[in-house]
């Protein structure tokens, strides 16, 4: 049977001269950079060079860079640790209503910590209106945490239009980047904002890495308490491996990004106009054109998203019906929901991200064995049984 | 030249059959185990089985093993999130002196939070007396925090004892195991702790991956907040290939603890007989029978201890002054002044920390190149010049 892996966004394999980087730190090359002599001298090293790659892939400077264990820490670091640096200036915090749980249930965090917090909406397309975010600015907003790009609908935000609304205030400005920092082109700078979230495992890196970045001088309270790994900003042992695959997974990332955004745009589109006519009441979510270059993502109305999954896994094709990070959770995605969509409708999610090694054949083998498994699916569905009564009986 | 290795309490070398372990999950193997499909139960049968092997070695149930990203993440974890479910009881925690800092900057934040901390002394050879921990329990003591091992000067706390002091209040026990999971014999119903730290660098597994043992019902509240991941205790997506490697590592440890624990005790025993018997004024610090078989710990009177390194370096030799969270801030060991030893002696702390690989031939050399980097050093002392008109004043 045919294997079609389309699940990039709840993680990306790992590619081969990534481990082929780590693999001498995986063996011998296991010194701590913290040891004063040759074997940490060596991973002292190898850290400056994957922190230099990983500024350079998002136009950061290399001391800006704090390596961490993913991207939910990089963002649980982000803002946490900048709220609780600025609290002395107010106690208001703005967020998105559809950030990846990492940001939302840590602002729920602050709340419990007696700070109040604003959720800005989003358009049915699921795209944020700057015009929202500056309508929410108390003159005690110390933070804003909006996220560059959604990995369940793909919508990418103007996050560069936003900053600026920011910036009229003495607010900082967070982008949760992991499902755009290595995808599409990243730049701190063009961006305007002050922090920004990335993890190895959304291109083509490793897993148990990520990197916030914070602009210098910039004040954050460490999250990690302990050693005085990372400029002092995040204890712990650094997880050496990880990091140089970091490093190199982010060279790869810049040197291949236009040719891997093609690649990923034409597989998008081709499924995103095919499946819709194939399949009667397929709903594009997410916005049509601002969207991450591998995210086709859809409602199928009628259906359980979850059904529909355990069919195509046997069927060798692997998707998902959201964020992997909530799916066992098997609530409607808050995403969906805030974007507008019924809930009954939200539980049809099915959510297709592309990756560097599939093919015009993932799809067309995706639309050949798609029909017949929501045909199956829709027969024993008595929502699907009584629209159809619905509709003979409007006829 | 001889590249001899003896600071494996700043990380071990990782084994080939961890490596192994690992490879596959850094290739083919690459699903999220929270996703619905094959890849992703390929990856949860792996964590499950890893957590087993975790479990098994602490003597504790599957489900009470989270794993993280480094013992120093279980320790703010641990410190933190105990300390946080408990508030409504009380604000007031306990610790040693001597505890890593990622247990002691960890409680020093909960200080920032409201709470109140009592640090425990310990007496010369670094042991926590538990009278001195009944002494210091409040009736608003909510947490302990004891390691079990400190990894700078070897000395094993009596945690069972210290266990049954804190046990007849309501507080709960924490231990720091990093330095002795994977290392000594270590069961958590024995110990009598609510929580206990332990990570994979330590004992030959991955680094980047630690866990945290919590005793089941025990409420903590989440360190990492965002998904469903680790049974909704520990979000962001799993770091399987140091996961299945630290499953690997824990097998490992079981089966060739005594083994391991014999040979490191014999290389321990060896240098700790011969070095100040080859070195005037070299002190042994730590207990001298409760203390963990790989380490030895010196004071070299009228050196320091950086310098030291740095020429055993020149000879192939790794060694350290102390921890490696803290080597590059150059300041004398918190540990080595809770014990009472002057500044200016814990400024010549040397620490040999043996491993697996380590044989009688690493001892011989050292004892061949240390006596006279020693007395290059002292040479050059202004200290020992003093010290040495003192004696010839004195005669």
């Amino acid at each position: 049977m045919r294997k079609v892996y389309l699940d990039n966004a709840a993680t990306t394999p790992m590619l081969t001269e990534v481990l082929e980087a780590m693999l001498p730190f995986l063996k011998d090359a296991y010194g701590n950079p913290q040891s004063l002599h040759d074997w940490g001298d060596e991973a002292r090293e190898a850290i400056d060079d994957a922190r230099a790659r990983v500024a350079d892939l998002i136009g950061a400077k290399v001391e800006e860079i704090i390596f961490t264990s993913s991207g939910t820490e990089s963002n649980n670091f982000a803002v946490k640790g900048l709220a609780m640096a600025q609290q002395a200036k107010g106690k208001h915090i703005v967020v998105s209503d559809i950030e990846h749980f990492s940001v939302l249930h840590s602002a729920r965090t602050l709340e419990k910590w007696g700070f109040e917090m604003t959720q800005v909406p989003v358009d049915r397309n699921g795209m944020v209106d700057p015009d929202e975010v500056a309508r929410s600015l108390r003159k005690d907003t110390v933070l804003v945490s909006i996220m560059h790009a959604n990995g369940e609908v793909g919508t990418i935000q103007p996050i560069d239009e936003i900053a600026k609304v920011v910036k009229k205030t003495g607010a900082l400005f967070h982008t949760d980047a992991v499902a755009t920092a290595g995808t599409i082109p990243v730049d701190v700078r063009e961006l305007g904002v002050d922090a920004l979230s990335l993890a190895g495992n959304q291109f083509y890196g490793p897993k148990g890495v990520g990197a916030l970045w914070v602009k210098k001088w910039l004040r954050i309270i460490p999250f990690l308490d302990g050693g005085v790994q990372e400029g002092g900003r995040r204890a712990g042992t650094e997880n050496m491996p990880a990091i140089v695959g970091l490093g190199k997974a982010a060279e790869l990332a810049k040197a291949e990004m236009d040719s891997r955004m093609d690649h990923l745009s034409a597989l998008r589109n081709r499924l995103m106009k095919a499946l819709p006519s194939r399949i009667e009441h397929a709903i594009v979510t997410g916005h049509p054109t601002q969207r991450l270059p591998g995210n086709a993502s859809f409602c199928i109305e009628f259906i359980e998203g979850e059904a529909m999954l355990m069919l195509l896994n046997h069927q060798g094709v692997a998707v998902s019906s959201g964020s992997a990070c909530t799916s066992r959770a098997l609530k409607a995605s808050h995403v969906l929901t805030a974007m507008g969509i019924p809930a009954e409708v939200a539980q049809g999610s099915l959510l297709f991200t592309f990756g560097r090694e599939n093919t015009g054949e993932d799809v067309d083998y995706v639309l050949e064995v798609m029909p017949p498994i929501v045909d199956r699916l829709r027969q024993m569905s008595p929502l699907y049984a009584k629209f159809l009564k619905g509709r003979k009986g409007g006829k």
